[in-house]
């Protein structure tokens, strides 16, 4: 078999998902007629593949999960939203009268989270973005972009990133998933194996892949509170709070202490 | 990355989109709570990949394509479904009183078939079962089940099969897609690589991706109407009639030369 071609796979998604949405651009159509929905396909190093569909990328509040509500409220001041992808969230926040700036490393989530009206954008990393001279009261990760942390290796340079971005008092936001409730074999033997390399069991090594485009692989933690913790120690950052009343979903906030 | 499981990646897919139909049993939930559609992941050999809902796969006639519904209308005698799948269309004519046989070679969608009720089902392939002593008046492929007829090199012993499982005057009704009307470059691009290895452009190297098992990589052909009479030439069979006011979907009906 031919490898895809490594590029935006979520930017070319998130434009397709975002043609259907709206109901105009090039679509995918079941032999040029149908319309098909649009599916993100994620395989992961095992060999496990799963498909989502790709529209909760624009859903309306009326369809979030309840945890994505109550992390608003959880927003204070200047929000960056790390991983904005379309602006779901994002969006919201501004026409809620919030500052809020979105920050993708997709240039096809940036290009629609503008289209459908997110004023502030970034196209970067959170790293190279952190040398800019703007400061942040709130960062925003949800869509389990807790993730984002990746695990023990680049938790410490994730988290400094985010702490040169923070005004005085700034906290994270973020949603993570525990991933240990399951009994699935499938996902059972691969915790194992993960903690047998020394990674955390959750610690996803995954790509996205859509149509002949695949992402590079990445790491993306799925972690419990108690891993969390143990990737704050000594990076500046303390966990305040924990919601987890939709267990296995949670909200942690977290703060810079002084 | 590993290699995913060789297994019955299409059962196991139509055992899940079953549980979720009935709402009962073992089915895929995010966070092991919210309900997850069924997706089926189709892997081809250009790294193209592509995923659709399985539930097409469980519906009823009130959500079929046109071209579905008049297939119904082609049926004569004793009708053999090859592809049965989970039973969408062979069902339905189990209810109307046809004589109607259901051959899959995926264990778990000839389960979810009798389940739902098929009573006479075969799991073979056509070659074994062709040795068997019973006749059929049609053989059904629907579902783009023309697609089994592979290329040149497999059907002179598909076609040869069902000729030996054929009862006089018997027909074949099977479902096609014309693929050559695209201007997708990828596509168009992949059917000039088939062309260039001798095969036909619309022929399909793929395999299917459920969770952690995949199929084996097989053919699956995707042609226009010229082709499929080329690949008729010394079976026996001949073209009696196209219907392809669905057009990229046709049907074409073939008879057995007296």
């Amino acid at each position: 078999m031919t490898e895809p071609t490594t590029g935006d796979a979520f930017g070319e998604m998130i434009r397709d998902a975002y043609a259907v949405h709206i109901g105009a651009g090039r679509r995918p159509l079941a032999g040029g007629r149908y319309p098909r929905p649009v599916i993100e396909v994620i395989e992961r190093d095992d060999g496990l593949i799963n498909g989502a569909l790709a529209a909760h990328y624009l859903s309306e509040p009326a369809d979030w999960r309840p945890f994505d509500h109550r992390a608003m409220t959880f927003c204070r001041g200047r929000v960056l939203d790390v991983g904005v992808g379309a602006g779901r969230t994002a969006i919201e926040l501004q026409r809620r009268g919030i500052a809020i700036t979105g920050l993708d490393t997709s240039a096809g989530a940036i290009e629609v989270a503008r289209k459908r009206g997110l004023r502030d954008t970034v196209l970067n990393t959170v790293d190279e973005f952190s040398r800019a001279s703007v400061r942040y009261d709130t960062f925003l990760l949800l869509g389990n972009n807790l993730g984002l942390i990746e695990g023990r290796e680049r938790a410490p340079a994730f988290l400094a990133a985010l702490a040169r971005l923070a005004a005085p008092g700034a906290r994270i936001v973020a949603q993570g998933t525990d991933p240990y409730g399951t009994t699935d074999p499938v996902q059972v033997a691969y915790h194992e194996e993960n903690r047998a390399r020394g990674r955390f069991g959750g610690q996803l090594r995954i790509r996205l892949r859509y149509r002949e485009v695949a992402s590079d692989w990445f790491d993306y933690l799925n972690c419990s509170v108690d891993e969390l913790e143990e990737l704050l120690k000594g990076t500046g950052w303390r966990l305040k709070s924990v919601d987890d009343q939709d267990h296995p979903y949670y909200l942690a906030v977290m703060e810079l202490m002084e």
